[in-house]
Parts: C-alpha cells; sequence; structure tokens
C-alpha cells in the first residue's frame, strides 16, 4: 500500500492511500487520519444530563453538545473522558462506563469516537481552553432527547450518546 | 477573515482559516470544507428498512449504513437522497420527507448531512459505482435499532436516521 503525506497540522493528518478493495480494484483515497475521541454523557441521579452550547466556526455558531476531546497521543478513552467531564462542565465521576463506539465520517475519515456515561458525579473546578467558548446546561434527559426530535440538537456524536444513554438507564430500570 | 487553502482533492478541501471568537480571542482554525451531503432511511410498508453493509477502507472493514452520498455540486439534499436510494439499494419512493440534518466533526469540518425516510418504496435498478463494494439487506427496524444497541451499527448517520425513523413511526402511529 502506497502513502503520500499532504498536510499534517495541529488537528488534520492528510494523506493519499493507494488502496486494493475486496472487489480487487485499486483506488486512491483522500483521508484524514485522526487520533481518536472520546465523549461523555453525564447522566445525574435524577436522570438530568449536563450539556455544553459551544460556539462552533464549522457549524457558524452556538451548538448542544455532550463534553467529548481528542485523545492526546494514545491516551486512554476512559481517561480521556474524564479530564474533558471535569475540564469542560467541571464534574468528576465516580462511575465512567463505556456506551460503544462510533465512526462519525467513514467516508473520508478514520476518527472513531468512544462513548461514556458518567455517573454519580460531583463537581470540581471547570478549567477552559482560551479558544472553548461555551456555557453548560443541565436538563432532564427527556428534554433532551426531544431536543434531538425537534432538530435544536444536531451533532452527530451528541444525538448517540444520548441515546445510548437512554438505553443505558432503561437496562437499569427495566419498566 | 483570512483563508489560505492547502490541498484541494477529489473529496477533501483543506483551509487554514483566521477566525475571531465570539470572545474576541483569533484563532487559525484547519477546515475542512464538505459539500454535504444526504442520507435515507428506506422505511417500507411493514416497518423493515434495506441498510447497507458497506466496505469502509477508514473503518478498516464493512460497516453498516444507510444509503448516503455526497451532494452533487449545490444539487438539492432531497434529489441527492433519491438518486443515492436508486443507485446504492435499487429502490424508488414515492415520499420522500425530511428528517432533519446532522453535523459529523463539527470540531473540524463544516459537513452537514440531510435525513429523509423514504416510504411507499417499490424496486429499481442498482447501480454501483467500481468503488463501492456492498450488500443490501432488508430487516425489521426494531432488529436495526437492537444492532445500534449491541455495537454492530457504528456509523454516526445510520444511528441517528434511524432513530429519527423510528421518531417518525412513532408520530404516525401513536399508540
Amino acid at each position: 500500500m502506497e502513502v503520500r503525506q499532504l498536510y499534517k497540522g495541529r488537528v488534520v493528518d492528510l494523506r493519499l492511500e493507494q488502496v486494493t478493495l475486496p472487489n480487487h480494484v485499486t483506488v486512491t483515497l483522500e483521508m484524514i487520519r485522526h487520533p481518536g475521541a472520546a465523549a461523555v454523557v453525564p447522566l445525574h441521579d435524577d436522570d438530568s444530563v449536563t450539556l455544553v452550547h459551544q460556539y462552533r466556526y464549522a457549524a457558524g455558531g452556538f451548538i448542544w453538545e455532550i463534553p467529548a476531546g481528542k485523545l492526546d497521543g494514545g491516551e486512554d478513552p476512559a481517561r480521556c473522558a474524564a479530564r474533558e467531564l471535569q475540564e469542560e462542565v467541571g464534574l468528576r465521576a465516580e462511575e465512567l462506563l463505556p456506551l460503544g463506539t462510533i465512526l462519525t465520517a467513514p467516508g473520508f475519515c478514520d476518527e472513531r469516537i468512544h462513548l461514556f456515561v458518567a455517573r454519580r458525579l460531583t463537581p470540581t473546578a471547570q478549567q477552559l481552553d482560551a479558544d472553548e467558548v461555551l456555557s453548560v446546561s443541565r436538563m432532564p434527559l427527556e428534554r433532551a432527547l426531544r431536543m434531538i426530535r425537534n432538530g435544536e440538537i444536531q451533532d452527530a456524536k451528541t444525538i448517540a450518546g444520548l441515546h445510548h444513554a437512554a438505553d443505558f438507564l432503561a437496562r437499569a430500570h427495566p419498566r
């Protein structure tokens, strides 16, 4: 397999990769190599969740998201999730349970996001970077799910994370 | 705002953009500009869905997805969804209803995927490109939702599309 690096920056690692597909066709693909990320649903004892309303230049404004961040040089995803939980929304979790992983853009990028649910939460100090512009909101999980249905929540990892958290709760408290 | 193009290929359009954030901090961001995409849940009259099991080099193998594709030069998203429905899985829809849009990777890419549900489906000819390696499967929507819960379905647009389709059905046939 031939690989040619086109650009390597702070976030984006872009390569041209020559690939032979399972049908024996050889193609050259533009591939963004991504270190992976972790995202975490902070799910309080009263079934409320903490979300951020974050400025995203790529989205043209503020969007609703669960706390998330890139894995820092081979970092353990659970450690990354705990770090983002503390830094972005000022929470510490006694339990951090994996909810599976998602692929965000498999057509051109290998980003895999590890999803977690954080339980038994206590407040701690928030530590935002200068380029993180966001406010923190706590709301019932049911309201967040309604915001998915009515289109207020559009971020893919947040949609997947909240649905997985709802399934987690349904398994924990079967009706 | 200063913009410098770093690479423009068949899929990826990568730029360095100097941006002033709402907190007046100026940052330089690596931005992938994307034309947008459409993805469609083919939802049959018996509440089954048609999915593809597609080879994705970025994912390291075959993954489950709903039919989807990039907007072709300012193409109308509904037209793109109808085209992908025909080309990828060989179906034509009498009704194509919007389910909202999602952002796949708002940290570094402006891709927005327009989601649709396709109804009143009839078979037509499939037309795959040489680089599309996939098989088509029809299964109950309930089974597809179970595959999200157990981690067999990991693609973010597919997770969002199937959950939106389930909400669409719940609204159409309230219990």
